[in-house]
């Protein structure tokens, strides 16, 4: 999807959380602002939002001078998300359809912001998203297609919400399929990168591949010939979150073969998904 | 309240909402969207987010040359709220603290988004919001105070929401308390102005006054004497919606004297009344 007008407010709105996260002064807050403002205003308004918002957020973390801000808040989702995983791995004995169960664990981690938190708070709102159905829900189709691939393409979305996919990856590694997680070359925002991969263990279970950058979402300009080929010729793919779904739903390739797995949290994303803000999805377009 | 490097990006985001409102195209909306952004580097940090809201959002109507985008969504919103008005009535007998029950509506007014709605949609939000509590509730501080005064001052807030704080003024009069309800003196946003008071005959159970401008919430340096008089001598004031709050919170002239009812509808204002994003609060500093 194209970048829209609302974007751009919400361009600097990211570059505030990503200040306060490095706990940037007000002063040098509302500096690094102004000068953003000014550098937002030359964004390609055929970008995708995920494009510009990499290219702001970059910016930022430039202008910061900071690389790595949410390093910290990172390796504490990761840690709470492990600390629950047991539990994840229980609750998912309860349900019968243990495929249809772990897709809704995995965009459980989407859901739940597993900023600061402890693990006792999110019990209920796990058991409250297990409980809720897809708005828009392809499964049919999906499980379908799966009985004819070898191999799924899984593209990940943050840190912690990581551990949540493992269990998806487990339950599809059972059903015989090989998986590749991809992860982000280097760090932007609260994104999972190779070190988050192997911190929660997801290289024991999938092959893990970067897209090659540090775009988030997927940036056709901005991957390596890895990931390249790996998007070309997988057979089937699973997309977690917005920012890949701004990247990928508008090509013919997402026909069918890429489904998205996602909580809507923008309007613009809502109407371009046919759906509502505050919706968990799992469809192809 | 003084405004934050948050309240920067929300400038623009209203703006946005303005444009869109007035059916501006997407290339004139990034244009004037630019524009505005070298006009709010200006502002004064000292000011209210209110105040410098009321700046941002009048720039706009300037920069689109139209004076009153919401002149056609506040009528819906009168409209609405009137067809709603008996049920409100009829809800209200329902309870037995009519005043409380009263309090609950009107705030209800600042809950429901009566943009574009039709009014079965709406029966279901009322009665949650009936039901549910004030996080923060200083009702019986109010009722005693009530007990010792004659008048009330009741500074108003949107279009639509004006009808459900009828119900309010009209509890208060059964009791005996002389209204003046407060609106602005001209168009800013959805806010209530003297058209709107006589629209949904405000004018026939209080005294209807204006803020002598068209600033959002209260501006001190931009009011009428009549208005300035009244704020001064009221013994008892309600306060409805956030605008009001973040003008009128950091004065001692609020303590015990200025009720707010509100919905919490902003990360910072929340954090200033000590209390969540969402609430529904009625209390005095």
């Amino acid at each position: 999807m194209k970048a829209t007008v609302d974007c751009v407010h919400c361009y600097l709105k990211q570059a505030v959380s990503c200040m306060r996260m490095a706990g940037v002064d007000e002063d040098t807050q509302h500096e690094i602002l102004f000068k953003l403002m000014d550098y937002v205003k030359g964004f390609d308004r055929n970008a995708t939002p995920a494009e510009n918002s990499t290219y702001a957020v970059l910016k930022t973390y430039e202008l910061m001078g900071i690389d790595d801000p949410y390093k910290e808040v990172k390796r504490q989702s990761n840690d709470l998300a492990l600390e629950l995983y047991p539990r994840l791995k229980r609750m998912l004995e309860e349900y019968e359809d243990k495929l249809y169960t772990a897709l809704k664990i995995a965009v459980a981690g989407n859901v739940i912001d597993l900023g600061i938190r402890r693990s006792f708070d999110i019990e209920g709102e796990l058991r409250y998203s297990l409980n809720t159905g897809f708005s828009k829900d392809h499964y049919d189709t999906f499980r379908q297609k799966l009985k004819n691939v070898d191999e799924v393409l899984f593209l990940g979305d943050n840190a912690g919400e990581i551990v949540f996919d493992k269990i998806l990856v487990e339950e599809l590694i059972k059903l015989g399929k090989r998986v590749t997680y991809v992860v982000k070359d280097g760090p932007v925002l609260n994104d999972s990168t190779m070190e988050d991969a192997i911190y929660v263990d997801m290289d024991k279970v999938a092959r893990v591949i970067t897209t090659g950058s540090r775009f988030l979402g997927v940036s056709f300009n901005h991957m390596s010939q890895e990931f390249a080929d790996a998007l070309n010729k997988a057979p089937l793919i699973i997309s977690k979150g917005q920012a890949n779904f701004e990247s990928l739903e508008q090509y013919d390739m997402a026909r069918g073969r890429v489904f998205f797995l996602l909580k809507i949290k923008c309007d613009e994303v809502a109407k371009v998904a046919g759906v509502a803000l505050d919706d968990v999805v799992f469809f192809t377009v």
